[in-house]
């Protein structure tokens, strides 16, 4: 947790210049660039890259270089830049480490990167309950000259390290010197298993508005705390995975930018591949119709527009219940709640639809000609197609996350081009058969 | 700003339960479980909730416990929870602060509510460059029992509220006390114009690794702070409101349970609307070559998979872009290097997909008696059409945010459904043209 506003620098502007330019440079130039840094810009510059740009550039630095800027890491963060490393090269950047740290940032590694235990420091403050207001004060202020990460939220634990309370300095500080910490502490507090996934614990601290959250192990000792600070990291992190998933991309990790082209390709190929294997079906399924298309072309005209409204209404129903669902406004077990919900607004959207539908072919100039007679029914066809697949397409939608997260799968991944695929496939199917229900006997 | 991980309240259960099942509940419902809780359950719930649900509750509160709470709120939060009410209630809310409070949220209520001015706190502490270290300890003392947003965070002014340098409490409170405010505290400060957007200050606060952020008017006078934990809820709303543009929805900006249904109904039938009208001409275009279908039904079979191959590549160019332009990878000067990836990503994508293709077709069981003697050359039609369309689609997805943010709008609306319609339509003209090209004189 910085301590306050960063200065840029004296004189900032190379700094700053450099950071500007940074995603566009090889790492070559980044390390030139960094060398003729100034110390103080060069601070500014190095604690504002991502992990993974820090984890490049300290491999990239000759060896004493790259010891005084681990050392100069928070554990976490240093836990988190030994994580970007190949497994190869770890061992070595925990040597460049002194033994209490690294045994720290050994102890981070443990965790996963994006559960509670991987996301917080262990360098906390901590008190007893029997220590006067005065005698904590003056406690603190040594403790501020040292490298913890916040004396402003000051945990008071048992012998068994078991956390029995919390204070925030300001309470401390403002409260009369001969009170003792038990009388000042707050007994009911907030905390987070070591285990909790990242996105969880944003929303632990997110709801309960806090500016801090311990972490506890299973039997209640606290391991560390996490900052909102590292928390906005998360929740940014976090929202763009989800973006990408509902764009129909694996998450790529990494600014768009950095991504190397033949990795990009990689991770969109995948889901591109299976969105189209998909499709196929509806090659399938159309074959499956030939005989009515050679008998009415017409039919085919309203093939994409048909099936794609089903494949937007899904999209829509699926984004918003992803979004929801992550934010936790939505859980499980209200599958109910919002299938009901996507059952009247899928209706009214497939009525509009519809409706718009029907007139657009009633009223297209040179219907005679185009559509023969029979025109209206064909127009008819259209729009209870219509409602149908639009209803069809925000039910789909919405369930389909639920379906996922019900067997394990991250409801993310329900993207907007999965969904219009599903509806295509079923749209087709849908709009043939009303064709066949209202047209034999007339065009069919 | 919370100080400290907040306490669920003695004996919490009832208080968390509440939370719970608030979003399930009327408006009736929640005041009669609100006015039940004990007091310190009370303020939990009340803080924990949405600005929204907050200036819900107050107006359905008795006049003399609204003004008890409204009381309670900081400026920044009593602003927001009076934004949110009718116009004609307001005056009424305002009223319900005491004379300095009320000057205060009538002057945030000038800013916009997603801009820095919306945001920020006007109770920041500050000091002046000659105070001793020791003196500003004990000034800072009196502080910590006043309701400032935080004492951690300390701004040092001139006589004209001119920003001259920040201390953090912890620097302040580490150095020797006979030294000056002067010599402790940094010149160089990050800060924010009070009408940069919310988007913009979260960028600032992430990318700086801030704790808070002081907000200067065009004279360079700090108007108030906004801190991180503000921060984490904007983050959160803004990737909320991409995600459901990105989906094709107008934002919701309430949650997914809490929106009526014709609400959400009205907030999806513009955009589908939209879709759907430029959808018909995908229907104009098949009309253009309805005669090749008479004389090639199989054409119609991949209508839907070469199209939406284009639409899915397109979506996934699309959602990379925009989230990239709102975390500041790529900013509008850098569209020559996105279109450069993204002709490669694209062509190589469609190359690929492409010869899925023409394996699928050349392989059909049945591909003689459904496509006769040319599948071959069907098969070729398909590939190539193929390679062009997803090439076009990664290229118009990835563009079309850089468009729509030069005119001036939210580049989040090149969704999914809106660049895979566009896609759709050229798409088409696309397959049709190869397919004339290479099939006349033979299915043609």
């Amino acid at each position: 947790m910085e301590e306050a506003p960063q200065p840029v620098g004296e004189g900032g502007l190379l700094g700053e210049e450099l950071r500007e330019i940074w995603p566009f440079l090889d790492l070559e130039e980044r390390l030139e660039g960094f060398r003729v840094l100034a110390p103080g810009e060069a601070e500014d510059v190095f604690f504002g890259l991502s992990t993974r740009e820090q984890c490049e550039l300290l491999l990239a630095l000759p060896p004493r270089e790259r010891q005084l800027w681990m050392r100069q890491l928070a554990p976490d963060d240093a836990a988190d830049a030994v994580q970007q490393a190949d497994e190869e090269q770890r061992e070595g950047m925990l040597r460049l480490l002194d033994e209490p740290t690294r045994r720290e940032v050994s102890a981070l590694l443990a965790y996963a990167e994006d559960e509670a235990g991987g996301l917080m420091s262990p360098r906390y403050v901590r008190l007893r309950v029997e220590m006067s207001v005065d005698e904590a004060i003056s406690y603190l202020r040594r403790a501020a000259r040292e490298r913890v990460e916040t004396i402003y939220y000051i945990y008071v634990l048992d012998g068994e390290q078991r956390l029995l309370g919390v204070v925030s300095f300001r309470e401390l500080f403002a409260a009369p010197p001969d009170k003792t910490v038990r009388d000042v502490m707050r007994t009911e507090v907030v905390s987070v298993p070591e285990d909790m996934d990242q996105e969880e614990v944003a929303n632990v601290i997110a709801q309960n508005d806090l500016m801090a959250v311990p972490v506890l192990d299973a039997e209640g000792r606290i391991k560390g705390i996490v900052t909102v600070d590292d928390i906005v990291d998360v929740v940014r992190e976090e929202a763009t995975e989800d973006i990408q998933k509902i764009g129909g991309t694996q998450a790529l990790d990494a600014p768009y930018l950095e991504v190397g082209v033949l990795e990009m390709v990689r991770k969109r190929a995948v889901w591109l591949t299976v969105l189209f294997v998909g499709q196929l079906l509806t090659a399938t399924a159309i074959a499956y119709y030939e005989s009515e298309i050679a008998r009415a072309v017409v039919l085919a005209l309203f093939i994409p527009l048909v099936i794609s409204s089903g494949g937007n209404s899904g999209s829509q129903a699926s984004t918003l219940v992803i979004r929801a669902m992550a934010m936790e406004e939505v859980r499980l077990r209200d599958w109910w709640l919002v299938l009901r919900r996507e059952l009247a607004a899928g209706l009214l959207l497939g009525l509009l639809l519809g409706l718009i539908g029907l007139l657009r072919v009633v009223l297209w100039p040179g219907r005679r000609t185009l559509f023969g007679e029979h025109f209206f029914l064909l127009g008819v066809t259209v729009a209870v197609s219509l409602v149908w697949i639009v209803l069809w397409g925000a039910v789909a939608g919405a369930m389909l996350p639920f379906v996922l997260r019900r067997l394990g799968f991250d409801p993310a991944s329900a993207s907007a081009p999965f969904v219009s695929t599903l509806v295509d496939v079923t749209g087709l199917v849908i709009y043939f058969s009303v064709a066949t229900l209202l047209l034999t006997g007339t065009l069919l």
